[in-house]
């Protein structure tokens, strides 16, 4: 594995990286702006986003799929602070990851880097020393790692007064935590899937069936679908409806089955909540399966 | 019309203009993350700035009453992007405004420029060609016009990477979509208006009606004032109230009217909601009427 | 009093500031869009960043404590504009204040320096000419000082428009208002303090009682302790939790006692809410007493 650190294609040479930060800490208190600060503090002309503070708490999973969601579209180089820490304090590691798309993750690795690494693929990994690497005189608290070790070192990388490769010993990536994921396959004339995640505003559905697979089960756009949903062993939805290329395509208040802008299949209502109206979450254990009515 | 592109007065030429994007989209997930990237991957310096994602779902009135809220108080030149969208994906046209105020605007073309277009002004608009200026490589979805066509052309235009005359074929500018607004006036001695739109966190009520049209009524500060509000035809609220300078004028608990810090008339409740206590919404059908107790 | 303005120490003489803000407006409307807009006609090339806006309407107490909790992750010289005005368009002053910590603050005096001027010091402080430092042509409204006094003011000191001295007249740092506040202490046998705030997203209590004065009382990480908490004189809570360096050192669904990110105590249930479980709230009627149950 090379050793070399990874420098974005830019008219200027090592030129300073964009910082992105996502907690599951709001926005109502102070933790976050503390966050900015001490980003700040390592280089006062940093330049810091947010992806989303509003992860609910503790859910590693919707951490790991917004990152999946969003990292394609930054700039190469581009380091990502992901804190949705359960076991704050205990012995998870601490790891920062370079991926195949060329951009830095740091994160606890609880499951933080799941989609990542099965979608977009990782192709090094460091566990960060959380002694070497973290804000002086942060104190006696042990509870604040966003503040005081990634903020900390997500900006001095970012602002390169550290190199990825100093950021701690390599660590192997098969041993990057996974949560358990399904796959999505077509089995008894059904393309079967999970509900993945809330497009949380509009209530629309975003499943785990990656377009490709809808168009080798010969779905096209126009067709009629069944459309069936468990929630473990029980059936909670149960009906037909079309295959559109966007909402336009179907009347107010109609239900469809849509592509979603990850290239997967959505199930919503034109301009209602599709969660809502059938109280449909989401997991692995809410199913999804699809089929051409054409089919019967 | 001029075809050359507006030019900020700045001491230098031809200096990166700021973005400033408008959604119904929320932050809780990566939605608006995903449009920041793509606005760095245009131009990695790009300077951007929310004006609010939480807009109600589909709510264009209020998409249009925010951009008129806010625009004059940024510099000229500087790019807003509005993307309140219910019919993304339809015939709806994609356009790309310079105002009177010398901003700029790129929304869908469903009325989000009603109160632009009538209290400030529009100077010149374009079509914009949604192939042309679309995020190269965006997939096949149909759904998230915000990141693939609105954020992109937003930041390219911001950084000057291409004119306002290149995005698309002039419009005519009372083509331009507007929703029905009514004019408040003085009829019968009663100053009647519309509720326009809440101050939200307050429960402050803001009316269409200008203090300029106050003073023509005779009213100034000081003045006991009898407030009627009318819910279509029924009278839902009717007390007297001072007209007072600032909040302090009136005690803790007491209702008071006030000019806003748009120069119209609100309603409030010092330190309470007004809007929550006498349970009054907004729009074209809550109407409020006003005159001075003295006249009676 | 040295009449000389502050400089922070870097590289570059006279360098920009940074600017954060913190209001109770929440980001739902155009009001917070308007002061950063306002900020950037100021100096085009400000950065601001948000402390929040997230703040209960009126609530002066958590608008102090937000200050006190992030101020000192923020460099030397960023300027700090905080707007919780229930006063606003009273006689309450406008002030500036120079901390010892070497940072900016722009305020209404009404309270909102109280734990700054207690826990971090004041070493000077200007009255705000509000006629002078207003943003020219900001029209007739008496209600929007957060747009037109605080964010223009702050925007010019933190672009060095203008000098802390030339904001206003000296203002004897004694006359800055302060809340009142509860000292923490050792009483027979019990360390006593008062809940001072809430970590909100995860229901943690906040205490006003500094780690020294556990350590004071002879209390270690490791040892069971009885908490006891009263509302008023009513007994709300009594158990025995230990003292815990980390979150990781107890079960799920666990209570501990921790020290916090600003090194005072907490309470808290690990991956659950104290204060949602016990109906905790906040504030001087909150008192919560801690001993060693080894003591009994």
């Amino acid at each position: 594995m090379p050793q070399v650190d990874y420098e974005p294609r830019t008219r200027e040479k090592r030129v300073r990286r964009l910082l992105v930060l996502q907690t599951d800490f709001g926005t109502s208190d102070g933790a976050v702006c503390a966050m900015y600060g001490v980003a700040n503090l390592v280089d006062p002309s940093i330049r810091i986003f947010d992806l989303t503070h509003d992860i609910p708490q503790f859910n590693i999973w919707e951490a790991s799929y917004r990152l999946y969601q969003t990292i394609s579209y930054w700039p190469q180089g581009t380091v990502f602070v992901s804190v949705v820490d359960p076991g704050v304090g205990s012995d998870r590691r601490s790891i920062a990851v370079r991926t195949e798309s060329h951009h830095f993750i740091i994160t606890p690795d609880n499951g933080t880097l799941t989609h990542i690494k099965r979608c977009i693929g990782i192709k090094e990994a460091r566990i960060l020393d959380e002694m070497a690497n973290r804000l002086p005189h942060s104190g006696e608290s042990y509870t604040f790692h966003g503040r005081d070790i990634y903020a900390y070192t997500g900006a001095r990388l970012a602002s390169r007064q550290i190199s990825f490769a100093q950021l701690g010993p390599e660590a192997e990536i098969r041993s990057i935590v996974e949560l358990p994921v399904s796959e999505a396959c077509i089995k008894e004339g059904y393309v079967i899937g999970t509900i993945d995640i809330l497009d949380i505003r509009f209530g629309n559905l975003w499943t785990n069936i990656h377009r490709h697979l809808l168009r080798k089960a010969g779905i096209e756009y126009g067709d009629r679908l069944e459309v069936v949903i468990h929630h473990d062993f029980r059936e909670v939805f149960k009906n037909t409806m079309k295959f559109s290329r966007t909402f336009a395509d179907t009347k107010i208040g109609e239900p469809l089955v849509y592509v979603n802008s990850l290239d997967h299949l959505g199930v919503a209502i034109n301009q209602g909540s599709f969660a809502e109206a059938n109280r449909i979450g989401t997991g692995r254990n809410w199913r999804i399966s699809i089929r051409k009515v054409s089919h019967l």
